[in-house]
């Protein structure tokens, strides 16, 4: 039974959840103080709500009612319908996809469990969608390839991260205490939903997380431009290996490098650093870390 | 001797060539009319008068003038200086780089030069700026890696797959006829430069065009999401490959799909594809079958 509210007020303090959703900081403080995340266009909130997240209310389109039905009829909050202008008033810009949802952020796990037992995430029971590879989900084993992000500041780039590390098989993410937020909703967004199909956890202190990655048996390669380091596919690759992806213009800290096992790079042509082409934008080199990671 | 110009007004007309640079249809037309692009921040606008483009005007805060007081000195063209405020009026945005170049777009080579001698472009003569790789760039070869995009939208993507394509060594770019532009002022900033680095040429029939690739001897691999595709690192490679990556949303069209000589994609991971995450975005996409080619 779904709970439909129209609303026509732009001011309508019901819609306090969705105000201004391109202001970062107003966001972030925002979010941080009722504990919420937004989802933004069909398949996101699909995804969102099939992996367990509350919903304190959705804000959408008449037009979206429909393609949404058979997920609003489990959910009990308000569904609130408006005109594309009234949503536009209160997020702050057109929103193309025209529906969006408010979710409850669910508490992070501690590092030394996301490295323990990193738990994948069931698919939602959606008939026919997958269905016949469905059970390769069911398992719960201890990751094997992690990622750990230091302090990249784009949630474009995040986003794009956790896409391609689910994509290609990446057991978990890692993020350092500044990282940028995985569930900021351009994250989400440009993640395809992937933010929730991968475990992850924040460190609380770098150097101590690090160590507790390192005790629990991961061999730890920094990523790092520098064409005197180890070519990607010229390293050892042990059991478990957490490959260090640093911030987009500098790379990854002194401090970090310092505490990689291994320096690793991708290697470069030798014409592109003749002409000054040197590096790749962090989102390229994740993937071909992660290729990498996959195949070993 | 730099011909510095002092302005104050931003209706000055002759600032007209950077007029509102976030307006894509404004300065589509615009572009087009004069033949020009603009290269902003000090590293693009250096490396784009390095690669021989001629310079109509720079427009820029007098801080940068002494940082590029050594590109400068070689330009007989003038060189607007102007406060932020100014600059930001006319550009209609905050320029935080600063520098702003216009230059003359070059007449770009038909497809059957391009794909029969490709000729790397030379780093500029910068003193002490990778000196002792720079022999390797003194080469005129016959390409053997490709890539050809079909109708990309997103300027930033194009960028993005221009500067890991120059990275990792593939030796042109063919575009298709829709393809967006590659000197858009945010394609060339997200390439850093790149797409002053690698030859490439537009199609004006991709049919034909498509014709002469191989005709020219390239096996043409299309890449995509399709998991009954050949694997990438399965694919016999030949001394020429041409790949073909299509759209942000779609692929490539079925029409392109046709034209090739085999299917290829990128292995996911069967967790993924039982989560629903069962493709990477182009930019990940082209990164990683960069490296592929390049190692093969």
């Amino acid at each position: 039974m779904v709970h439909q509210v129209p609303v026509t007020d732009p001011a309508d303090p019901r819609l306090a959840d969705y105000t201004r959703l391109r202001d970062v900081n107003l966001r972030k403080s925002l979010e941080a103080e009722h504990g919420l995340f937004i989802a933004e266009g069909e398949k996101v909130i699909r995804r969102a709500i099939g992996t367990g997240h509350p919903v304190r209310s959705l804000l959408m389109a008449r037009r979206w009612l429909a393609p949404l039905a058979d997920v609003l009829d489990g959910v009990d909050a308000p569904v609130y319908v408006a005109d594309d202008d009234v949503v536009e008033a209160v997020a702050g810009f057109p929103v193309h996809r025209g529906a969006l949802a408010s979710l409850v952020r669910l508490p992070l796990p501690p590092v030394k469990d996301v490295v323990s037992t990193a738990r994948r995430v069931l698919a939602p029971e959606v008939p026919g969608d997958h269905g016949d590879v469905e059970s390769a989900a069911h398992h719960t084993s201890p990751p094997r390839r992690i990622l750990i992000l230091e302090d990249l500041v784009d949630h474009a780039n995040v986003g794009s991260i956790y896409r391609c590390a689910a994509a290609l098989g990446v057991d978990a993410i890692i993020l350092s205490p500044r990282c940028a937020d995985p569930l900021y909703r351009r994250a989400v967004k440009v993640s395809m939903g992937a933010v929730f199909a991968l475990p992850y956890a924040r460190m609380t202190n770098w150097h101590d997380d690090l160590g507790i990655i390192r005790d629990a048996g991961f061999k730890l390669l920094a990523l790092t431009p520098d064409q005197s380091a180890v070519p990607m596919d010229g390293v050892e690759m042990t059991d478990r290996v957490a490959l260090m992806l640093g911030s987009e213009g500098d790379g990854l800290s002194s401090h970090w490098l310092d505490e990689a096992d291994e320096r690793v790079r991708i290697p470069m042509s030798p014409t592109a650093l003749a002409n000054g082409v040197d590096s790749l934008n962090v989102v390229a080199a994740a993937a071909i870390a992660c290729y990498s990671l996959m195949r070993s």
